[in-house]
């Protein structure tokens, strides 16, 4: 059985959105499967000296342009949310706790969530959107978010972003092939004809 | 007849090369032609307070494989040019001047400029370079520099450089598409489906 994919990612991130709403299906074509890994990019960014998108001048109005018809051109719904980037530090712990206690349950939230967020208009990063967004999914709430806040998986978070760091991922989504490195969702074309062909 | 394709870069710009490679077979296919629009990245990374890729931590190397990839992705022959970026005022000079006396002339420097630097190892920054450049592809290469070091000339760079950022050009390729902007060449998908099937 060949690795599956990994899927670097931030909640907050549209980029990342648009393509774990397309990666399953062209992993599974070639008979792979995706591990998501949560990471944080207010951290990423702290490191490599960059800024969220939209903040960047010039950049900022194509951006929020390009967010839209990048969703258009792939057949997905998005809805700019309102704020804007997002702290995400619930999400990605939550997203943890389920991973350890239910893989299939931690992908059904990881879709549900960036839904929430980047469709929905609801604001990730309230605690309470994050528990609404697991009862949804059949997760049990109140156990999962009250796991969540223990340090054995806030430890677990850090270490995570640490190794996304240490693995050279410096925006989401970040997806590598075995060991090939792709960022963002323009990529996919090209994960595709590697998957298919081999190394190119 | 339509609008043409506009088609701002800088010749320092790996993805502009890669794009101005496959941008007019596509734009023919939809009855379209292509307006080249020199600019300086130098200038318009100073506005938008960005720095060339391969200089941000962390992104350099992935920059730099992301560069060949993509190139054998697109089927166009590359080799990382050292030094790495360089300043293009020269020939982005030279091209205007060809842009005013000679338009075909001017489409076939600025494909030989781009496979100089991009593909041959040349230094584009030396003006015996472009001397070169101008003189293979038939130009009056002593008329052409000659020129290109006018006042008149370049007055019409730093226009052309302040109207690209007026109207929104932080990077390079930056294509617009009658007036919808499309940075990247991984764009080149949207604009294909733009241009066949109208706005989405």
């Amino acid at each position: 059985m060949p690795a599956p994919l990994e899927f670097y990612f931030d909640f907050s991130s549209p980029y990342a959105y648009i393509a774990s709403e397309c990666i399953e299906p062209l992993a599974a074509r070639h008979g792979r499967a995706v591990r998501y890994r949560p990471t944080l990019l207010g951290a990423v960014f702290r490191i490599s000296g960059q800024r969220p998108l939209t903040e960047i001048p010039v950049k900022g109005d194509y951006a929020r342009r390009d967010f839209a018809r990048s969703a258009r051109f792939a057949g997905i719904p998005f809805a700019m949310p309102e704020p804007f980037p997002i702290g995400t530090v619930t999400a990605a712990r939550a997203c943890l706790v389920l991973q350890g206690a239910d893989p299939a349950g931690a992908d059904n939230f990881i879709h549900a969530a960036f839904r929430a967020y980047f469709a929905e208009g609801r604001n990730l990063s309230d605690p309470q959107v994050v528990h609404d967004v697991l009862a949804r999914t059949g997760a049990d709430a109140d156990a999962v978010l009250e796991a969540a806040a223990t340090a054995p998986v806030k430890d677990a978070l850090k270490a995570a972003v640490d190794a996304s760091l240490a693995r050279g991922v410096f925006g989401t989504p970040f997806i590598f092939v075995d060991d090939e490195p792709f960022w963002g969702s323009d990529r996919l074309p090209q994960i595709d004809r590697w998957l298919s062909s081999g190394p190119f």
